[in-house]
């Protein structure tokens, strides 16, 4: 048996998994769920995930969910490459980048990026424009950070990487729609506004394998 | 120099790096904040946590900040006892549970707490009804994971322990304000409708050192 990885196209999270594999160059059974049809409701897919959310990992029948828990199991079942630093003080900043990421970035941007989709900008206004606020404070440390870096932390591509660029992705796809550029953000395009923020989505466009990560649904919508 | 541990009282994030330090039974000194007089945004404290919050832990010069961040460099620098179990199986599941609480029990909680503490619960109802009705679910899950278990994940605390207490002691304490009851919310006493968190939680209580965690304002008001 192999790895097995159920996910859905265009969510930050499962992208996460996928980057982690893709990585670690590992052997893996890509199972894709449909939103649309609910997959992720089914009995079928409750039994691996009772919260019906991607990504699932299967290893051989032991199951994980949760992308970061997902990632840190990857890394410790197969650990070459690292993607948590080779020493507690590394390991210390890229739980401390993700960290911040999950409370700061995170939030901000889905607070800019679900008035988007879901055709709520004018309903939303204030909210968004909250939100955007610190999202563009975020982006700008983000940029900071990566100021003459190749990579968050360091020399080699690492958790933070992977568990922030798909974030990124996901508000620079919003931020793209026609209907945001009237409202002003002073935040896209992200790559304009953030030019190491733009350096280091190239790095990790270039990683081998990214292209089998990218959200299928983004390349035709 | 000794480890420095920078927390405020009743802030679940710098519990979280305390009951570490504690478990760890390392030797740290404590450096607490008082929010009333805003030290956590002073010069000197910004330098060390730019973002201004606590928990803040200087390692002879390391700085770490965000509570996952700073229980896992405690973890990797100081192994023993381990806190992320000692498989990648066990230290997947610790780091689920701990992404799980981050994401549903957690904001759920605060989305009780802040407006018992700030005495919002009449303008804002139908939202802290929507908060408990989450943090009910998430609480039935914990309740049903520590059935029959001293810890959350075997035989030892870990971080997941460490990690999700403090979230549930804090809702314990708001919902234990006057105000509340009349809310019916059905999910106090805790103790009462959780019996197997109930007896996880004189656990914790059990741990030596806890007394010293202990948010010193929870026990004059």
């Amino acid at each position: 048996m192999a790895i097995e990885v159920y996910w859905g196209s265009g969510s930050p999270y499962a992208w996460r998994a996928l980057l982690a594999l893709e990585v670690k160059r590992l052997h893996y059974v890509s199972k894709l769920i449909q939103f649309s049809t609910k997959e992720h409701k089914t009995p079928e897919f409750l039994k691996l995930n009772p919260r019906g959310k991607v990504p699932v990992l299967n290893d051989n029948g032991f199951v994980v969910y949760e992308s970061l828990a997902i990632v840190k199991y990857l890394d410790d079942k197969y650990p070459d490459p690292p993607l948590f630093g080779r020493t507690p003080e590394e390991s210390a900043r890229i739980m401390m980048y993700i960290s911040e990421c999950n409370s700061y970035l995170e939030p901000a941007g889905l607070g800019v990026v679900r008035p988007v989709f879901f055709n709520e900008l004018d309903s939303k206004r204030d909210a968004v424009l909250e939100a955007a606020n610190t999202a563009r404070e975020e982006l700008r440390l983000l940029d900071e950070r990566l100021r003459n870096r190749r990579w968050l932390t360091g020399e080699t591509v690492t958790a933070a990487d992977i568990m922030i660029y798909p974030v990124v992705a996901l508000l620079e796809r919003a931020l793209g729609k026609p209907n945001v550029e009237e409202l002003e953000l002073k935040l896209a395009p992200i790559k304009q506004y953030f030019p190491a923020i733009a350096a280091w989505i190239k790095n990790v466009e270039a990683l081998p394998g990214y292209e089998k990560t990218y959200p299928p649904h983004w390349r035709t919508s």
